[in-house]
């Protein structure tokens, strides 16, 4: 099963569980695949650099990956293989895809500048990993300081038939996936899936400018789902009254850096891990957070059943 | 009227109004000065750096800034003075408060890395413009990719009694308003002013953390003047109940170089303003944004019916 | 008098000379200018953003180009007017010209990224002052981390009839003069002027590559004549022969923030000028630099005369 | 063998040599070894993010690193084990010291902003790899963004007794060493080594200032080691003649990207490697590169008889 650029729905990005003590809690995999693979979504996405991937070593990394693929066997699994060289990627990539990934993802180094400079690395990058393999393009200016227009997008993907999707999450992005559909509808670029992360902070609109559907991690994938599902099916309402219900929280969940632990600790509360724990360097939750976050939860409860975790 | 380190309420950053033809639009400064006076606006703030200040030249910035010092003899007026050299700063902020003034407001060049540079930056500033002149620090790492622990800030606040406000842009930046809180009660700080920016996305809990409330431009200051009178009377459920309802709009303007666009659309839908012109260089709305932010609107008059433009 | 794209030789990047007690010292720009005119330079830069021109406030700014340029009438004379913003430029390049400079130098701002935003920017700016104003652009990522490719400055100079010169300070930066004078060949870009900057660091290879001269302010303007004029007259060994010897030196002064400081000292040293101060914020020479000063101006004055000021 | 803080002398940072194919020629590290053994080197680095280490995959690195370590049983060898994150930091330098190694550099990564981020980092790489592990902080900003004060180092060597070396890169870092030795006369701060890189740029005086010695990849180590020798033995102008005759040469090696090309293809033309073959990506040198190497090895030569290669 190779990733393809027809991709559509939801690919929630996992976060790694960890016991308490800093072990891989592999238990919580499964049971964070069960959940993932219940509530519909259509794809996984590990080993994310926003998550706790570069704290994995080599063998860990890919002893994480192996446990989410296996447990789920009827999903596609993207498994994020940037790395500082060509080298390591390629390694990464080749021992992912023996384990059963159906494509890896690809994040720019932020050394990178010009718009030739995010061209050759992606072909270099595609041609280390090799033309077989079919990877996505990390599109987060913010977190990357890596700014990539709509044409170099266009280029990346005229060069390298093996680029199947864009994880979309430039911010601001609304007009980036317009213009790329609009290429796309005019014949001069070939369609690929667009999946959106940023936090999904944009995903009620991003769907209705033309994204296939949500890549991110928000603690709630199963609503990123339903508003996915609402989108596809014309339900523009119904879309953005759930959406807007979790805004207050979501928005909570995309703060830079604490973003993790706040993410980690609702889904605790909601039991998809065990434990919110987190390796070192860990930025924890203070009381008054945490007391934020049962009253933001409590709030969506009224909305939203699946938040009344109390 | 010199600005005081008890300010509190909402000081809204105020566009400058143009002309489709470029032209400073006089009248609606007055229009909108008016709109902040009678909705309970503390202050105003003009000539900020993320508005138009950059795009006037010395003599506009000044007839600018004076034509709302006018406009509103009752509140004290913070006036922008970043500038590339303490030349410029010094003469901006002695022209500023000739014209009535309450105090000024500096950014930190994006050029400042270590905490001694940043700290050395605003001792030189200080000096600059004169011990006399108070001055608020602008906190908006975001923006300026200058990054101020709560102990810069300290030394900061230590240095130079002239300084009596910060503007917390800071994000994630909860912990950093708790911090300086809890240093000022335990008397290692003195009491300066908080008002928060970032167009508000997290000023519902920013209040609760301490916050003396809020200095931005969201196209709704009387929400921000709303919510924090709620705030500070305790009714934390109505506080977060309109906070939320004007969150999806709020975080849509919440988009970097776009969103002063779609500030001032949605301005001068409920006539704050008689134009939406921005001079260029300027990031324009497509019809497919502006169809978007009518639709917010729409959604958003059912729970205010302020935003009830059509 | 106009800059035109055939400017060739060097064009001193001025420093503004200061009074002890930080009045601007005209009387030095007056000795300055008659040594630069004297020693064979054929034009002068004013007002570099690497100089002091940000501590000068808008009128001083004007008197001091004035003077350099009403002193040597016979030279073109550039203008910096790089401004946070198009109104601020616009006047100050109205002005510039108005007392009788040949043509301005425009810096792009820190925040550009994509060769679009590059490209756009030099556009708006071309328009924003008038087109038939002559300037220059200032390629200098070191300094501005705005990396332009030559393919960049290629569309600059197609789009912009009124641009004539690059002041190049790209590192390394060898082989863009070689592609820009192998397009001028092949008739893909029409002839700019490319004088060289960077402090000089590579002016002996640069002027091999294509280089018409050098805009730097190494404390031995005289010096970059010599080599300016060994490497047109086929002089090879000559012109490295003295570029070597003053090769210690030079990359002495290439020092960033501390460079300035070496620059007016040894300006100083040699009677160009009466002081070596700076404006606040100023970086000084402690003790041990003057003196390494001092014992590298004696080696050199082995090789070079002029660098006998003891 | 364990790196001490009374390293002195010239440690090399060697490159990785490679066939014209992409393997990894092992005879070439040998050969280098011996070259570095037999001109007075005192140790050796290997690995360092500026050469191809990010090009090697796990296995490979701890092979190379390796080779060296067992061709060189006298000399202290330094490992770079900079990484994405602290599990494979922590991989690495384990392997890495069970091969042999004396201890291990650790860059910052470029994310890091303020005062506290990097005393914080360190720290936690220096529990992550464990105590009894010596290590060296890569001071670098010109390549990695972050800014480290005096003060800053300072802290990290208080917190760490396992911090024995600074690698002292930065531009402008005179004075820095002097503080830094200053500081360490007045008894507030621990002794500990000071080895400098950027190529090499200002060694002949950051010997001067207190520095211990080199630890940079110049392709004339030899020059290196004689500088330092020169310079312990008083012999200041025997010091700087021999560093002058280099600095063209030397200058022309220090272009961020290209110099690695440059210092491979010298190193080849001397016989210390097989080939200047890089890994891709890789920058090549034109035909005029190579003509200029070829121009300044000639005009070394007739001061330094070791470059005559022709």
């Amino acid at each position: 099963m190779l990733l393809e650029a027809s991709a559509k729905g939801v690919y929630p990005i996992a976060p790694t569980p960890f016991e308490p003590d800093g072990r891989i809690d592999f238990n919580s995999i499964d049971r964070l695949t069960d959940f993932y693979v219940g509530c519909g979504s259509t794809g996984m996405t590990v080993l994310g650099v926003m998550g706790e991937a570069p704290k994995l070593d080599g063998l860990e990394a890919l002893e994480v990956a192996t446990r989410f693929i296996k447990r789920a066997p009827s999903l596609p699994v993207i498994v994020g293989v940037s790395a500082p060289g060509f080298a390591a990627m390629r390694s990464l990539a080749h021992a992912a895809m023996d384990a059963g990934a159906a494509g890896v993802m690809i994040a720019p180094p932020n050394t990178l500048r010009t718009d030739d400079q995010i061209v050759t690395y992606y072909r270099q990058a595609a041609e280390a990993i090799g033309a077989d393999i079919p990877f996505v393009i990390q599109d987060y200016p913010l977190n990357f300081t890596v700014v990539m227009t709509p044409g170099v997008l266009r280029r990346i993907i005229a060069d390298n038939p093996s680029c199947v999707m864009v994880k979309h999450e430039d911010w601001p992005g609304l007009e980036k996936i317009s213009t790329l559909r609009k290429w796309e509808a005019e014949g001069s670029l070939r369609h690929v899936s667009i999946l959106c992360g940023n936090g999904g902070l944009f995903l009620d609109f991003e769907t209705e400018r033309g994204a296939d559907g949500a890549m991110t991690g928000y603690a709630f994938p199963d609503m990123l789902v339903d508003v996915v599902r609402h989108a596809e099916a014309g339900e523009r309402d119904e879309a953005h009254d759930l959406f807007d219900a979790h805004l207050p929280l979501l928005r909570y969940e995309q703060q830079q850096g604490v973003g993790l632990a706040v993410r980690k600790h609702v889904m605790a509360r909601r039991g998809l891990i065990a434990s919110d724990a987190q390796r070192a360097p860990a930025g924890g939750l203070s009381v008054a957070a945490k007391a934020e976050i049962e009253y933001l939860l409590a709030r969506l409860a009224r909305h939203d059943k699946r938040a009344a975790v109390a």
